[in-house]
């Protein structure tokens, strides 16, 4: 990233007990221009094993308890958060935590839809909604557009894109994730547009194919390949790349 | 329409005691090549009066009841439209009931965005997969794509249109209806992939901005207006619009 890049105070990211959210930690944490605070969340930081050895490792990392689809648990973290981030407010809000389930149309059900939804697009809108006030106090102390004032990234996935699906064949064994993903970018887009007067910059990310729980061994990435280039493009967002739907090199991907 | 093109046997159209749905009836009826038979579903046909009327004027509209996000409400019509079409199968389902709450970025809930999202896109995926044995059984008994042999018309909106979100800022203000179309495209995307091999062509449909209760008074159409392009439109649907994101003058959407 550009050394010039003016540097972000505070991260924080959902879903980072293992595979991306906790590769995201570490690259930001190993990073020369680390935030001076990462907030990891996760559903159970009592189980969370590697990120809890990082955190004896990097002293900017915080670990908090967050289970992104209640309103208790997401009011709770608020509060922790505001605790933590003082006055400055929160710089910049990692929507990685999401989930999957393989359906194809035959086996596809109304609950598998609805709770997918509800985990990868639903989720992500009410988290961004509870950190706004801490994401606009951040905006009201800095000029410009980027992760030094605020930031929101919404981890999308190109199986998400709807203009890529006869491409994608494979994906359409998974109807609940990717039309969640595809609303999700639709969520990117709205919010881009209603915060652009906050000075609040928002993308939807598609991190590559990763080799995770998620991702599966067919992946032909391992987190590690990705994470650099996804930590050097946020370091790098404009006021252009709001509302874009980027991929980890920084290339868009169609809707 | 052309006057060539091969004739449908039967359409079924949801959400049909007012607006779009109504209008489209009427318009099928009055159709010089108006289908053998129109199926027209709504919650509650006692208390639809206009279609009642529709329905003693053209012998060949049947009305029946059904709730779209109800299993057994549509297993109930999927049963009685069986017995309506026989081995001919179901020609054309056009996806047509929906639901809107308006709900800015400060007003929206988790609430709404599961109401709607169960209401505009997950009925819509399990009506489709309920009729997919009797799409399939007319689809068999043709060749050649289009509503002469079998078609899924899902109802969408240009306010899901993610790309054409900076240009509508007024629907900013429905946050979970816009989504939910964004994702109604996307699933449109995959039933024409998954289903082209079956011969069943699918496409999302932008019926215009209609004077509606859903539409509100500020629409500038009237659904008379959209009504007679939409029936052309869909008598000369062809294999190369499939997948598409069309408006009522067949003019392509982007996603």
């Amino acid at each position: 990233m550009a050394a010039s890049s003016p540097n972000c105070c505070s991260v924080l990211i959902t879903g980072c007990s293992r595979g991306l959210g906790l590769g995201l930690i570490k690259g930001l944490a190993e990073a020369s221009n680390s935030p001076e605070l990462l907030i990891a969340t996760c559903r159970q930081p009592e189980a969370a094993q590697e990120l809890q050895e990082l955190s004896k490792k990097y002293n900017n990392i915080r670990i908090l308890q967050l289970d992104i689809v209640s309103e208790e648990s997401r009011q709770k973290l608020v509060k922790a958060v505001t605790a933590l981030v003082g006055a400055q407010g929160l710089n910049c809000l990692i929507n990685n935590a999401g989930e999957n389930i393989s359906a194809s149309l035959d086996d596809v059900t109304a609950e598998h839809m609805l709770h997918i939804y509800e985990t990868n697009t639903v989720a992500q809108l009410m988290v961004t909604k509870a950190f706004l006030p801490l994401l606009k106090q951040a905006a009201q102390q800095n000029s410009g557009m980027g992760w030094h004032r605020a930031v929101i990234v919404n981890m999308s996935s190109i199986s998400g894109s709807i203009q890529l699906v006869p491409d994608d064949k494979l994906f359409l064994q998974v109807y609940p994730y990717r039309i969640s993903k595809t609303a999700l970018n639709m969520l990117t887009k709205c919010l881009a547009e209603d915060l652009k007067v906050d000075g609040i910059l928002c993308i939807s990310l598609h991190p590559g194919w990763l080799q995770t729980d998620m991702g599966g061994n067919q992946a032909p990435m391992q987190v590690e390949d990705s994470v650099p280039s996804i930590v050097s493009l946020i370091a790098r967002l404009r006021e252009e790349d709001s509302g874009c739907f980027l991929d980890w090199k920084g290339e868009i991907v169609p809707w």
